[in-house]
């Protein structure tokens, strides 16, 4: 690419050109191009390989690669660098393109055939805002052209379906520097999908046995010390509060919550227990923040928080622990069902503790042996396949993940089951058996729908913004077709509003098309367009945002029917 | 009292007996008595009262006094005490008792007439655990029966329906300084109040044409300082997280947030804004935390956190304002209706700056000017009466807030109506107007259910546990008569929990007496009773909390009358 840069813009001073994850670029000074060069550029790398008969390497001085350089002040840095650390200067020749380069070339140039250029972007020199601004350009290259398509194909889907650009659309949620990096703020369409999704946790988990609890968002060290969150957990927290900074008496120390164990097992510890009382569910839609390395943070997918937990704890005897754990198993599956997410989507992943690195877990040899054996006994038993990841449980026992992988092909953990024979001892957590005796229960920590943001971003991914009906932030648009409509379009607007429906108004004065077409842009599930016949006869002519026109229908008929879908959760 | 003691007891020795509010006590060493001797000890006092005809200072020297309270170690010390400070000693006498007193008597003690005791406790010499236990005798006295009847009367109502006491028979909150002080857990049943409520304001507030956001619980310091928050509020604020803890590059500082008003001009400043999306009603069910001193702290009446608020601020143009307030007011009034607050259970009062203090708020003076002039005119025409506060505003603006007294007689803010015309300001948040021109919003600031934790506390003592069916906690318990009904008290159950119904069911092995009896003291809206004749014909039979018998009738006819007046949410 560079050589046919310069072949074609003599002007332009190649920089640096490294290889990176799934292609190439090179920053080139002194160039100004746009995408619609590409095929031209394209054209003339074409005809440059077929010339191309090797990659020649030649060893050079430093004071030579400067003399061949002598007009390129970006490579004399790079030779005046490698000078000093005394590394050895390499330049590679094809044909007549020349570069310093450190080598690692396929043996014969005629190979590369199927290359693509696909973006161009403004990069600092050296990647500082000090310095001058250049001009990147992005390749592709792959052996096969069915590998190219393919990659290029998923590229697209990938771009189109990213929650970060379905967020342009959907405004789902807020992040920015001034609010705090990592910090997600759920905007109103963001956060009617997480009062949904919300609704119907607690709905659902009322039925499955669950009681629910509010604990405080901030939790005293010493508490963190039984539960071992200090020391294990530290890097993973915020930065402590000192109460002693309000009240000299008091040297409480706090800790945002990373976890809500804590909180939950001191629910279960303010009354004395017996087995009658297990297993006891106790469940809590708590919000937890966690410190992530800034470099790490990814739109809604990794967060600092608020991470809104559909979390819980269930305590109950060892004897029970499997069938609750198998239970835990379907509620996912209950979940992941009503949401079309099927086996392709995920993968289970079994975290074991990595034996090399005990110091990183806390209890005994022993304990964590037969924590291990029983989660893998309960993994088998779901028949789903999984992967084993050696040192990936948590600091109190293993964990059985739910995991997804985002378009652009990262993989994150959704949910989590995890058996723990540690932190109920660890608390005192105690009942009174059938026989009498006092013992310890064992606990599951469950999240199904995991971390709210995570999860939706998710889900925008899944359904690439169109949302089954009940978790379309805006279910549905009026669009009147003049002004003269405007009372009626008010009058469905209003009756769908009754129904608990979301509904907008799109009172601006502009053209249908340019309604509906903005309408079809935030992905509301159905445009209603009303105009003089629907006014007359009651009715509302239904357009779904595929572009699909279901008719007319008189209005009673649609709120029914759309009520339907939303209490079925219809995936459309 | 003492000199009653002393003569029933001769062994007793007399401590320190203070006036306190509607009341005094006295502390004993070597007295051991129960509330039994109280009618013996005032009989005796009366006796005593009616033989003295005043009470005599004399003023004596140190060693004087020393001499006199030879025999009690307590008095000499208080006498050694005074010595070193200098102060006058005065003894006082009546009839034969002298006692080491500072004075202040009513003139006749004939005129002791209507007292009564009212308590013991134990309590250590001078408040510390290092000293002996002492025995404290609590009683109070008034001029007239009648007015010591009527505190008598409302003590007794008063500790029945402290939301402190019901919490022992509801199982409402967790608070213990192992989980934080002033941190509060709600346990399952303050939890499923605290969902009703929620759920309540969502619904209202979405009728109401408020739109939903999640922010985050921790606000950076610049944010803070924008609103003021920093350094007016820092007093009431938990203490910082300093980011540079984690990593040195980071200098970030953040609060937890004691107010979401930052949040929430945020998000209207997300995106350009025009006079059509006015009012913007942005409402969020947001967690917020204070520091209040240690020794404020009341239960659940006075937190520190999580204070989960049904918040929300209200961005108009000044012309829309009026109508915005009123209809806040108007919101107010729903829900105090719908929960049977009526006028006489709460007062206004109007919070306006101390103009002696304008360094407590942030604003010149004519806006200040302004906003109390627009505030005091709503507030008129509302024709509820209020109370003028002066200094009690917000730093950003005056305040209206709707106060409620608990059962103690403290007055507390139960939600809040504000009028800022500041923020918005400060947070440079603009509009577009009809005439094209850029323009700055008002902002109402309102919590309607004010502070959960709060409100739920006064509707402990407002219904004395009694909640409407719909906000208490196990709405139904089912008792089976004996061991044999047991099946068909599950199936009541659990076709009760099919239609939503929170329903318990009372398995123990215990005669049905000591069941109701439980079900009753834990306030269970209705025991349903079944036997044979029940199991036969489909039916159970109904008793409610305050004992009355509803007569047997078919379970489906029950399911219908109780989701009846959980969806009307009736006060019974």
């Amino acid at each position: 690419m560079a050589a046919a840069i310069l072949k074609l813009y003599s002007l332009a001073k190649p920089t640096i050109g490294p290889v990176i994850e799934n292609g190439f670029y090179y920053d080139f000074d002194n160039l100004t191009i746009s995408d619609s060069d590409f095929p031209k550029i394209e054209k003339e790398m074409k005809s440059l390989v077929k010339s191309w008969t090797s990659f020649e390497k030649i060893e050079v001085t430093a004071d030579d690669a400067k003399k061949t350089f002598k007009d390129n002040p970006y490579k004399l840095e790079l030779i005046e660098e490698l000078e000093k650390k005394g590394e050895k200067i390499t330049l590679y020749e094809s044909g007549k393109f020349l570069d310093l380069c450190r080598g690692g070339h396929i043996d014969n140039p005629k190979d590369i055939k199927y290359f693509k250029l696909l973006s161009i972007a403004g990069a600092y020199w050296r990647g500082s805002e000090k310095n001058k601004m250049l001009t990147r350009i992005y390749g592709t290259v792959f052996p096969t052209q069915k590998e190219l398509d393919e990659y290029l194909k998923t590229q697209e889907e990938a771009e189109k379906r990213d929650h970060r650009k379905i967020n342009k659309q959907l405004k789902i949620y807020m992040a920015s520097d001034d609010i705090g990096q990592g910090l997600i703020t759920l905007l109103p369409n963001g956060a009617a999908i997480a009062q949904e999704l919300e609704k119907w946790a607690i709905e659902t988990e009322n039925k499955w046995g669950y009681v629910r609890v509010y604990t405080p968002h901030i939790v005293p060290e010493k508490l963190f010390k039984t539960s071992g969150h200090v020391p294990y957990y530290v890097p993973s927290m915020f930065p402590p509060m000192r109460m002693s900074e309000k009240d000299k008496e008091d040297n409480e120390i706090y800790y945002l919550k990373p976890m809500n164990c804590a909180g939950h097992h001191m629910v279960y510890k303010s009354e004395p227990r017996s087995y009658r009382d297990l297993p006891l569910r106790i469940a809590e839609y708590g919000a937890v923040y966690r410190f992530e390395q800034s470099g790490e943070l990814l739109g809604m997918m990794r967060v600092r928080g608020p991470i809104h937990q559909n979390d819980a704890h269930i305590f109950c005897t060892e004897e029970q622990a499997e069938e609750e754990f198998q239970k835990v198993m379907e509620l996912h599956e209950y979940y992941y069902n009503t949401l079309s997410i099927t086996k392709k989507d995920y993968f289970l992943s079994f975290a074991t503790r990595d034996p090399k690195n005990k110091d990183k877990y806390t209890g005994d040899d022993a304990v964590w042996e037969k924590a291990e054996k029983i989660a893998l006994k309960y993994i088998e038993k779901t028949g789903i396949p999984y992967k084993t990841e050696v040192g990936g449980a948590a600091f109190y026992g293993p964990k059985i993940d739910f995991n997804i992988k985002t378009v652009t092909g990262k993989v994150f953990s959704a949910s989590t089951n995890q058996l723990d024979f540690f932190l109920p001892e660890a608390f005192g957590l105690t009942y009174i058996d059938k026989d009498g005796k006092e013992k310890t229960p064992v606990c599951i920590h469950r999240a199904p729908l995991g971390a709210h943001v995570r999860f939706i971003a998710f889900l925008m991914e899944h359904f690439a913004g169109n949302f089954p009906t009940w978790l379309t932030p805006v279910q549905v648009k009026v669009l009147p077709i003049t002004e003269r409509h405007l009372n009626y379009a008010k009058k469905v607007a209003d009756r769908l509003k009754e129904e608990g429906i979301r509904v907008e108004l799109d009172e601006r004065n502009e053209r249908l098309q340019a309604k509906i077409r903005d309408a079809q842009f935030e992905k509301v599930a159905y445009m209603l367009i009303v105009g003089d016949r629907e006014e007359k006869e009651g009715k509302v002519a239904i357009r779904k945002r595929n572009g699909e026109d279901l008719g007319a229908k008189k209005l009673n008929e649609f709120a029914s029917t759309i009520k339907k879908e939303i209490e079925e959760k219809s995936i459309i």
